[in-house]
């Protein structure tokens, strides 16, 4: 018997802060495809306000929107079932803001634990009124659309109680004798499995040391080759004691649908070299139908802006109409 | 020669929190009118998401919009030439937070002395995000329109001072080249008599001493009748000795056009049953006209909501064309 999930909105995203790399691709971009498959009615932001406010990333935006866009469509995230907009583009999205802002306090927001790591991790020397609402307007993108599912890391379900708090909220101020205006949404607390960067830290686009979705084989192939590993000829599965081996017999393994143990089991005594020779290749042919539809849809930008601006007008549609029913609510309907 | 305020855009408004008062009227609602005559371009912002979030204020909500209409249109605010606009209906400028709260600190919000005395004051256990960032809000009322002039009392000073702040950063950081977004709006400082509650208090709507432009004779009489006073027969203008008394001789001066000074000559040693008698008579005939318009402009609800409407269009229209400005200032154009 299989336990098939009920359809039901679901809310994802991402900061267009750079290329989306492989650490994405398995921990988020392949849970989205699946859910979309399984009938889910997916909402993807593309969250562009919340980009840090350096000049490097404000300058590239637009090719950041656009990449990300691609990475999507590569994927397999298909337009016609799953919207994918931009916050600067539904504001009735945006304004729920104020409203929400009203139901969370002063010391709620500085006590968010991902914001307060947000702000220790910060190298802004000040941290800006946007940072500290972040939590706020995601749960404006979550309700919006009133998501009954959230595909969430452990690090991310803060953000998601201040979600169900606001809803939780809203409703018992605002909703008397009706029908509760919105859903509390769920986590859908992912099994990302951790891949390191190939240095062995944490894969960053920041850092130079993680594998786009989009580079090409050669590249793709010389971030391997300068992988961090050990110099033991014997290959083995030991995440604890050999992480940076183990995440490169990962990720062979998430590429060939096997076991990891097995993928070393294959290497045996061919050291590093036999490692990446098998990594690259696993990698490289896994993403290569990805690939191959990436540089086609970048062919077409014309299809780009196209995509973006049906999911924004579709977006603007829920967002006007969940506006309609939260300033009905707040007796606002003069 | 007659010094002629050039054309320019002016932001004012009110939280409709309940009908509007003397203190109202000769403080800021006699200026928008003199300001309108002399040809600016008026928006005037009731700003109810700013309302407490007291359930008594959010239940009267409609009431409280409508009764602020009401009083705008009897005072002479002209929908024809000033745009009277709701915060809920404008998803547009309310989209201006996001951006603006990425130009300010977390500390800044913090230091904001207006915001930092709301905070003392506030009867609410925990102070709301929303409070917090009301000064960017506010920003976002001014520059959406790109005000020229605000008026403002002196303790809104640093709420301006807010709004040029933003304003200069958002032109340094995304207007590179070509012509700042934003001008900085100028403090159009007002001299607003003091005038006192019939207690010697706050004139204030919640504290029952405020005479609304609203109320009708009989009401207005019975509340100056039992104004504080002193037991000095003799009237005497002396703001700091005789508060109380001299409150009222400014009231009825201010609704008659005299000098204070003036009209305690003319009570002499009439005490307090002569300046009471002089007051109520004076506001009275004053507001006569301003209270007839009212309840002409009270029959017609349908009219109301019109001004409404309309307003709020041509705040759209307004608030659209800026927002387009920002998004491709800041590169969101894709």
């Amino acid at each position: 018997m299989t336990l098939v999930l009920s359809p039901s909105r679901v809310l994802t995203g991402d900061r267009p802060t750079g290329p989306l790399h492989l650490g994405h691709y398995f921990g988020s971009l392949q849970n989205r495809v699946r859910l979309q498959a399984e009938g889910a009615e997916m909402f993807v932001v593309v969250a562009d306000y919340q980009v840090l406010t350096d000049r490097d990333v404000a300058d590239r935006l637009g090719e950041y929107v656009e990449e990300l866009v691609l990475d999507y469509l590569a994927v397999g995230i298909d337009p016609a079932r799953t919207v994918i907009f931009t916050h600067s583009a539904v504001p009735a999205l945006n304004q729920l803001l104020l409203p929400f802002l009203g139901l969370v306090s002063v010391s709620e927001l500085h006590r968010n634990p991902t914001v307060k790591d947000e702000i220790a991790h910060s190298r802004q020397s000040a941290v800006s009124g946007l940072m500290l609402t972040y939590p706020v307007h995601q749960a404006a993108d979550i309700l919006f659309c009133k998501a009954g599912l959230v595909p969430v890391g452990q690090d991310q379900l803060p953000h998601l109680e201040a979600t169900r708090t606001i809803a939780r909220r809203f409703n018992a101020r605002y909703s008397q004798g009706g029908s509760p205006v919105f859903p509390e949404p769920e986590a859908l607390l992912s099994q990302a499995p951790l891949i390191l960067g190939t240095d062995g830290g944490k894969m960053s686009k920041s850092r130079g040391n993680a594998i786009a979705l989009g580079a090409d084989e050669d590249e793709t192939a010389a971030l391997i080759r300068g992988a961090k590993t050990d110099t033991e000829r014997r290959i083995g599965y030991d995440p604890a004691h050999r992480p940076e081996v183990s995440s490169l017999l990962l990720l062979a393994a998430l590429c060939q649908g096997r076991d990891p143990h097995a993928v070393a089991e294959e290497i045996g005594d061919g050291g590093s070299a036999g490692l990446k020779a098998l990594v690259t290749e696993s990698v490289n042919e896994h993403l290569r139908p990805l690939r191959k539809r990436r540089a086609e849809f970048a062919q077409d930008r014309g299809h780009l802006r196209q995509v973006l601006a049906d999911g924004n007008a579709r977006a603007n549609e829920v967002a006007e109409a969940t506006l309609r029913e939260v300033t009905t609510a707040m007796g606002m309907r003069y």
